[in-house]
């Protein structure tokens, strides 16, 4: 749940807005188990409930307006794994291991062809984070929708014992970045404001031969197995998956400290390109964008730099990028943004 | 998973096309765990994965074009108990006792108001069926759809043990009818194809002083308590929930045997008004609705009166509608309907 602000609301998202929308919703739902309570709701990147001396963890997440532009490829078969990964990558956040999805595809119409194209995604995204999709269910509405919508639930478990929330992050702690592929799924509504606005074509050629439009759908990356094999080595304070929201998404996991970020990589070309071409502020690039970082990782002073062998062991890029202090919010020094609020 | 065929296919879901789209993309669905693997998957009415001694379940479902009666009539707060009711009364199919729900809503715009209306109604679904909303997703899709989609995911639990799957049914099994509240939240398709063709107004007085409108939205009755504490007495071998497909869905069960229907109680006149004004046949009505049956429960012989009785304690219409026999599909012996395939 993306709380950027500024072009984006122009765009079309006003997380303003949406926040309103989702608090008035939340604030109805007062009904609790009395056993298998949840632990952990509303607020973090998954829920979890208890369950003996296990935690269950449940998320939904969609691939949202990412599918317009797979519309305009005509490219089916990546989407599927951006949709698992939406999902997986919430779940490993406080360390569960994700066991099953379900898939939901609501469409204005049926054309079988891209049903074989959306789970061979489904699919690649299942293997990549070890997952098995085990049901799911098509809807169509034909008066509700223009385009095909895809989203997923997932399932996943942990020992309670090992359960990672971020509460006990403190400062002294390093903050660890993983790099993401690209835009993964979030932002679009913006990107395809900036692409129309400028009357910039997808097959326009962007980089090693690939056209922007294929740039655009490079699918999101799944952490799962080298994030959970890191995190078993122990010393991981909280893990933050970097979505709409952008860097705000680390709020979520401690408000009581500064997450100090000092030493950002480069972000990939396309955040530039973007960037250049809406005229879009860093402040607002960070907060809608992942911008290179899809994932971080806090660990506890002193194992940041083992936690970062670890991950680039697994080939995933990994960097310590800050550490944490005294104070509160998320601070890009380097951008001079301080971020107080989710 | 419907698949009623006929008027329902010219009203805009092709019910062919849909199976044709479901069976491309499952067959792509190649990758398993190797541990918590599905031991029960697609076609059932929930899936289950081996948790220990447990199975913990997940399935997906939402409201569908419900939603369009739901924004003429402007109501927003009964969708949200379909919502739990759709995915819940599948989770139980199996025996298994929901614990947590995550809900999706995807919708063009914002409209605050109807966030808090949507939640009321999922509060209300989540109390009857003791389940937790844990979480959820707000996607904006401006360009992708035209009317708020309303959709959950629901994980429920129970003793591998104690499984109900329909396969050990047999020749002299009783079955048992449960009564809906109505129309529940399948066929509005057709419904509102029914109303256009004929210009019949939701507002128009239709029974007990209540508009047509509001005996549309009649919320989804959740099975849950009732049927999870009379199964508990032991004698039960299947449980179908009758939505999309009427019927039909009793063939989930066991495809091995006849489930012969003798004893339909009437149906609600509702039903009888939309078969009179669409000209729709019986052997059409009973394989898009659920024509008064909301869930068919299946009980060993001799076990059925019981079962029955537990129900009715628990302030369900509950009668034995007929019996298990040798023979292959479902016959609804007083209509000369015979069902050989989901």
């Amino acid at each position: 749940m993306s709380l950027s602000r500024g072009a984006y609301a122009s765009s079309g998202v006003d997380i303003d807005l949406k926040s309103i929308f989702i608090s008035s919703l939340v604030r109805e739902l007062k009904y609790r188990r009395s056993v298998n309570g949840p632990v952990i709701a509303t607020g973090h990147f998954t829920a979890a409930v208890t369950f003996g001396k296990h935690l269950l963890t449940l998320s939904t997440d969609g691939v949202g307006s990412k599918l317009l532009i797979a519309r305009k490829m005509n490219k089916w078969d990546t989407v599927g794994i951006d949709c698992v990964a939406m999902n997986v990558n919430d779940t490993i956040c406080i360390g569960a291991e994700p066991i099953a999805l379900v898939d939901y595809v609501a469409t204005p119409s049926l054309e079988p062809e891209m049903g074989a194209e959306l789970g061979r995604g489904l699919n690649r995204g299942a293997r990549a984070a070890n997952v098995t999709v085990v049901g799911g269910e098509v809807a169509v509405l034909g008066h509700m929708m223009n385009e095909l919508d895809l989203s997923a639930s997932c399932l996943g478990f942990l020992e309670r014992r090992k359960v990672i929330t971020g509460r006990s992050i403190k400062a002294g702690d390093e903050i660890i970045g993983v790099a993401s592929s690209g835009l993964h799924s979030n932002g679009f509504t913006l990107v395809r404001m900036i692409l129309s606005e400028k009357s910039i074509p997808l097959d326009e050629k962007f980089q090693s031969g690939k056209s922007l439009g294929n740039v655009l759908l490079t699918p999101t990356t799944i952490y799962v197995r080298p994030v959970l094999r890191c995190i078993s080595h122990g010393g991981i304070t909280g893990m933050a998956n970097i979505t709409g929201g952008g860097m705000r998404n680390i709020l979520r996991l401690n408000e009581k400290v500064l997450f100090s970020i000092t030493d950002l990589p480069r972000p990939q070309r396309i955040f530039a390109f973007l960037s250049e071409n809406g005229g879009i502020p860093d402040s607002e690039m960070f907060q809608t964008f992942n911008m290179g970082i899809g994932f971080v990782i806090v660990a506890r002073k002193g194992h940041g730099d083992e936690a970062v062998r670890c991950l680039r062991k697994h080939r995933l890029k990994a960097d310590i990028i800050g550490q944490v202090e005294k104070g509160h919010g998320v601070a890009l020094q380097e951008y001079g943004i301080h971020y107080d609020r989710y």
